[in-house]
């Protein structure tokens, strides 16, 4: 029997948005070397693909889109939402802002509401939209390995999600970040490490 | 003035058990090679002293101290929780499951409920303890660095908290894992990381 | 001292909607009893206003607008949500999912992820909106009195914030609703009742 | 087929505690009221017997049981935790810290961590023991009706459970409280109200 029964397995897209994985978006220039050694973009559609065609549910967890101007009066910024503020990213309505059109949402994906900081469950609903649907199995990719990526895979796991790590459908800043995730913190915390192929050999 | 305000800052010690930190501990020989490196043992007493000293709030965030079968029925374990149940880790009543003599809780120090896998915050009363305290920044510490001492800083950073790290006050079962949590990790989630000297001249 | 210092206090609008206080919107008829009897949005207004005249952060928490169809594939949805999908209520765009014209948001204010149930804290950033702002304390107003009113004001109390009821400016779909929440409920959880007059006297 | 499947369904017992049901406890003279009109004590040993027969998971939410001293230095007590401070109840280690000769735990039941306030969720690992153990439909029994009963009902729908109220096997301080919890607040919120009776018949 698989490990990935399809109606309690969901594809976490996390943060696949312009802005890291696009010609022109502000990260780019930062996540590219780690995307294009992996072959992240390919990945991440052939992966999304392969999981709409097993009717695998196909979920998005999104970085908050903001006005530029959101974190103003917060008391404690950390040194993502500070770069964020600081460079504009992310901004409502951009190209940055936008999920890559390589893995655009599909009628019958589920877009949980936005996440100010790391973890793609905490501060929205995405717990619930999960349950809700039956889920208890994760399967998740995007960006930024060791910040998004892993909160979302920690709190997966707190949550009491079996949670699947996709190595070569995530990008970072550095080959270090990568490495931190994929090697040392994920084995740690998480219940697999596959990469794209083994993974969709499973289902 | 002050990062550290006496008021709103907790000393938040997360697993300072014999079982990572003592000769017989059951954790103890792979931790010892970092927690040797770094004076772990030493620096939290110091951390500890200090904080009590100056009238910072010291907090507790300890892991499930068990019977051996409580993870029997659970449809998911994570590596650490196969060990922990393989391994017999954290017994409770044990040697293993108490806290490290050197930093024994003492009467007006705060106790969280016990965490099931690496985050003091997640399904334990953590959260409610410091809001009611009045907490706003935690200066984390104790074990192991890249599973509960990096996820109860992630969490705390998305419940609000400004979170610091105290980078030679933590072990890990390995310098890989030390590095990640200390010079990958929480500088791209967190709000400081400092040495015990270091923060010691702040407060 | 007043009990609700003004730089750690807020007023929470849960669902201040034309569906629920509006001629026109799809739950009038239903809420036009209590809020007539009440003055509720009179008093929404005057304690709207005053609060921003106070300098008091104003915090809109609202019931989610969707396309209709958003809980087709739900497992289970509870009276409230059914209804809502039969009846079509706080469909995305239309006049009954606005803010009532009233209480309009403006600048400075701020809206937290809007809830799929009755808490205006679960499953969405309103701890996390309130603890970066510096709050502790949550005055609560709005619709429903037995459900989003009542829901909202027990996450606030478990969270650690203290809760108070304005009792005259929330709407119930019947007398026997507004005193469970008022005279029954409410005591027995929350910190305080109060009407507006009585509120605005302590600011 | 059955709406209460016993592979994903667990009673849960919220505070079926001495203080609340037996002669000598400090909330007896309380409860005793609706408790005897109801047959509470009667309905939960029914319930627990038959359910555990059946093979439905019996999981208990339990009050904090403490010193005397632990909420000292809380910012905000409710009134719930101000008279229990008062007037010393479930005192840890005393008789009306217990849970009622009845229905008392038994090997294979669940146990989450104590609850400070009033919902069985909040601040504990409940929501987590829950789905590790494959449970999607909750059925609540216990102490006190508009209190701890309804505010757990509340968490569990919010975090995705089905929730079923077992009316007559509640207590409460008054019939109104009642009244409150169950003709007015649950069918607005839950999924059911059932008596013990009706429940049994559907497994």
């Amino acid at each position: 029997m698989s490990k990935y029964p399809v109606n309690e397995t969901a594809l976490l897209l996390v943060d696949p948005l312009n802005e890291f994985l696009s010609e022109g978006g502000k990260l780019w220039e930062m996540t590219k070397g780690t995307a294009e050694t992996a072959g992240t973009i390919a990945n991440l559609k052939k992966l999304t693909d392969a999981c709409r065609h097993a009717g695998i549910q196909v979920v998005y967890a999104l970085h908050h889109a903001g006005t530029g101007d959101d974190y103003d009066n917060w008391k404690f910024l950390n040194p993502a939402q500070q770069a964020i503020k600081d460079n504009q990213v992310f901004i409502k309505g951009s190209f940055g802002a936008e999920v890559h059109p390589d893995v655009t949402p599909q009628v019958g994906d589920l877009i949980a509401q936005e996440h100010w900081t790391s973890s793609g469950f905490a501060n929205t609903d995405l717990d619930l939209l999960l349950k809700q649907h039956g889920i208890q199995r994760v399967v998740i990719a995007g960006n930024r390995a060791n910040t998004c990526i892993d909160s979302t895979g920690r709190y997966a796991v707190e949550l009491g999600y079996h949670a699947t790590l996709i190595s070569d459908a995530i990008a970072a800043f550095s080959e270090a970040e990568m490495e931190a995730t994929i090697n040392i913190n994920w084995p740690a915390f998480g219940h697999a490490v596959l990469t794209t192929d083994q993974f969709l050999k499973q289902i």
